[in-house]
């Protein structure tokens, strides 16, 4: 399971406010406390206006690598930006994001494939997200045929079905999951990573939604996710998830997580 | 989901000698207990020798119908005790269980069949419970054989795949998960039961293992589980994943758990 920390995202109000006022005391407690937590790549998203965007994200990524050596998941679709950013990160990156839309499509692989490096793949196009898992399919086969066009293999592309609120429609977590098993079948050597949290919005007792979430969603064949992973309960759900999915040698992690008080702290 | 409560059972030391001692307030308790947290089936085993079981069930039943009106499930492979017990039960009750032994099918089937009651059938036999999916599923093919010949119709048999702990073998979940899909997938009209706790056997924090394999069970099948009704994690956990299943109109369940502080006790 490959965690992507979520916490540096410029549309949450803090951390813009820590972005414009060039605040790096605030952006590397947030990057390393999602360093200290697992994480195996940090989620960087400016999040401010086209024009400032390519120095904000520059600026992001040089005060992050000042303190933590993770992979960065560079979260744009502005090409200037990203294509900035790409000349400053250290560790190979991966891309965050690309969809069905065919201008994204013409504008973002040529940087993919130039990087050769990893990006995620949103089941959307210019017309929305489509609703159906058919649906979700047929944008992803367009997704696909575009990234091996582009000479992209499918192990670099990480699949996201997109994942809606149940607060709206209750079936969405079961569109979810099948998204999820639908793309594992379709595209076994890609992998899927989804924003977890999105399952929960707008009903109470959010986080215990989304840990019994991720729990279906790595049963299903999710490999990765962006979520924050200083949520406890999350890496509790994760820990004995994989357990139970016989992915845990001899149960050593589990025992040696459980003797360390990472899980076990909920009932 | 059919909740089958275990607590009242005398191969428990404390419950063994509440049953010798007659002790009617220690049951009556635990009967009350486990009906407040809601569940549908009590099990009832009395688990002395075979020269006492038979009154020692009587008593149990008779106590345990003075003060809760749920149906019990008659946990006994002694057909003298059955026999007797099924005189007294007041509701339409479960029998805990037959298996793949014909010797136990041979005794069984004509008191499940003259009652027309629902049973729960094990995926063993006279060798012991089978190690693989496929093993196991041999066996349930020799019961539901049985079943339907003495006129059983698969609507009435809660199949057990035997859950065992990975503890001693990581793959037991896993398998434990396939056996329970293709029961779902072989009769679809059957039921699907199982003792969860056993996943944990020997590990720390059991609880938490449990109720994070009640939601992967449930996920692949299981609509009926013999638990402790009383542990709360587990409640929370059967909450929550029926709401991800999109088996909770309205979110209506959930939000009512939620407010009267069921659910959200973890995070």
């Amino acid at each position: 399971m490959k965690i992507i920390g979520e916490k540096i995202n410029g549309t949450r109000a803090q951390v813009r406010t820590a972005i414009i006022n060039r605040d790096s005391n605030f952006i590397r407690t947030l990057a390393e406390d999602q360093v200290k937590a697992g994480v195996d790549l940090l989620d960087v998203n400016a999040g401010t206006t086209p024009d400032r965007e390519p120095e904000d994200l520059v600026w992001l990524i040089k005060t992050i690598q000042e303190v933590v050596d993770v992979p960065l998941c560079i979260d744009s679709t502005n090409t200037i930006a990203l294509t900035e950013a790409l000349n400053h990160v250290k560790q190979e990156p991966m891309i965050n994001s690309i969809s069905g839309d065919p201008e994204r499509l013409e504008n973002m692989l040529p940087v993919v494939a130039k990087h050769n490096c990893a990006v995620i793949a949103l089941a959307l196009d210019e017309s929305g997200i489509p609703k159906s898992v058919e649906d979700r399919m047929k944008v992803l086969k367009r997704v696909f045929s575009a990234t091996r066009d582009a000479g992209i293999s499918d192990e670099k592309v990480y699949a996201d079905p997109l994942i809606m609120t149940i607060g709206t429609d209750t079936q969405a977590g079961l569109i979810a999951l099948e998204s999820i098993k639908a793309i594992k079948r379709e595209y076994p050597k890609a992998h899927i990573t989804s924003g977890l949290s999105n399952i929960s919005f707008g009903l109470p007792g959010r986080s215990l939604i989304n840990r019994t979430f991720l729990t279906l969603a790595l049963e299903a064949g999710l490999d990765s996710a962006i979520v924050d992973p200083t949520n406890q309960g999350l890496r509790e759900s994760l820990i004995v998830t994989e357990l139970l999915l016989g992915q845990d040698k001899f149960c050593r992690r589990y025992t040696q997580a459980f003797r360390s008080g990472l899980v076990g702290i909920n009932k």
